[in-house]
């Protein structure tokens, strides 16, 4: 038994970028079937999720021996357990596991500081000034990375790893503004990790949730 | 042999908050002695660096296994092989996994994002706006966290776990302007692990080398 929590249904600027797509990406890479659990916008706050999810977010993770929060959590946790995502030397593991933390603490934090104003306080009085510094520290930040994958088409092990899932999960949403298209090396590795065909089953997966649904009174 | 790299000098405001701690910390707990690599500001973006650290940044970490960056890494990695900072119990080392991501993906970048702000760039015109909108973000973090942690003493387990040593590092940075003086939970929460011999031991190792260290010219 493998269950996925995921909402029911999300505003179009979310669809195919909420954050269960890496689970379900990370199962579909480790050929591992699942259900998919689905909640609304009320049930995220209410004691019983939050008990799974302290941030009332998705995704929820259960399986026969773990329940998890956290997405980059349950992708290593996925990936402990299959070839298809870890290499099996141990030096190897680590580094991979370096570079999951890397994706969501070193790049992660920066893109959504950019996409995040964009999204929701493009029209603050602060957002320009704080944009063109945000932009700074996050063009920092890419440059480091292609330097790192310059030569080499995987982060670590010359191999496609759960490091990479998350990566790539992560620099995609700099793709609907242009910015990736600057990073011509990350562009390629990122597409790369996305053209995989356990990549497009997910988020046909996550899209056909939302294409079933109907869209909430009120929105 | 197990060797932590770090600064030879950081400015005042830095002293006892670089992440080489979180590393020192858990060695602590675990009982386990380290040599140090010290580097200072120029070496941290030579290639010879950035090969072990793509983000010119401390700390990193070798063992006799492996060779490890990103703070929350290394630790969880410590924490694999000690009781001192993991359950014993699958489901519940899982757990401990999920809140190490939870501190460094849902919590800090919200802590970065208003002390970061506070220490660099006080004097833009765009800081007081978007502080406002910043700590907005992080309340609500915070006392998600706290409803978590009521009746508790720590994230999971009914024990202290490299979980705890992750949030309390990420939450002390939020003592100095008086943030968390506004969550009493979250305060005795985090000086109940911060007041752990292990964590007085590695801040006084941070320390020593500071006070020997010559300030750097041209500061
Ligand atoms: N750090 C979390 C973040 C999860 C997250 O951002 N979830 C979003 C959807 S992509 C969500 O549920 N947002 C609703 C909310 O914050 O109220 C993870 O990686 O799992
Ligand atoms: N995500 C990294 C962050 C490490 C980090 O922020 N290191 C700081 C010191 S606390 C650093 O080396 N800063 C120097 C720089 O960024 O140039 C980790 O957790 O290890």
């Amino acid at each position: 038994m493998r269950e996925v929590t995921a909402y029911n249904w999300v505003p179009d600027f979310a669809q195919g970028f909420v954050k269960d797509l890496r689970v379900r990406w990370a199962l579909e890479e480790a050929g591992l079937t699942y259900t998919e659990r689905l909640i609304d916008h009320e049930q995220k706050l209410q004691p019983e999720h939050m008990a799974r999810q302290p941030f009332a977010q998705v995704p929820v993770y259960k399986d026969d021996g773990v329940e998890m929060f956290e997405s980059a959590a349950i992708v290593l946790h996925i990936a402990q357990g299959s070839d298809a995502l870890m290499p099996k030397d141990a030096a190897a593991r680590a580094r991979v596991t370096s570079w999951c933390f890397a994706a969501l603490n070193s790049i992660e934090p920066y893109v959504m500081n950019v996409t995040g104003t964009q999204l929701f306080h493009a029209d603050a009085p602060w957002a320009e000034g704080y944009l063109a510094s945000a932009r700074g520290m996050l063009d920092m930040r890419l440059n480091q990375l292609s330097g790192w994958l310059k030569g080499q088409d995987y982060l670590e092990a010359g191999r496609f790893t759960a490091a990479d899932l998350l990566m790539a999960s992560v620099l995609r949403e700099l793709e609907r503004d242009g910015t990736l298209g600057h990073f011509p090396e990350l562009e390629a590795y990122c597409q790369q990790c996305l053209s995989r065909p356990a990549f497009r089953r997910a988020l046909e997966a996550q899209l056909a949730v939302f294409a079933k649904a109907e869209v909430p009174a009120g929105v």
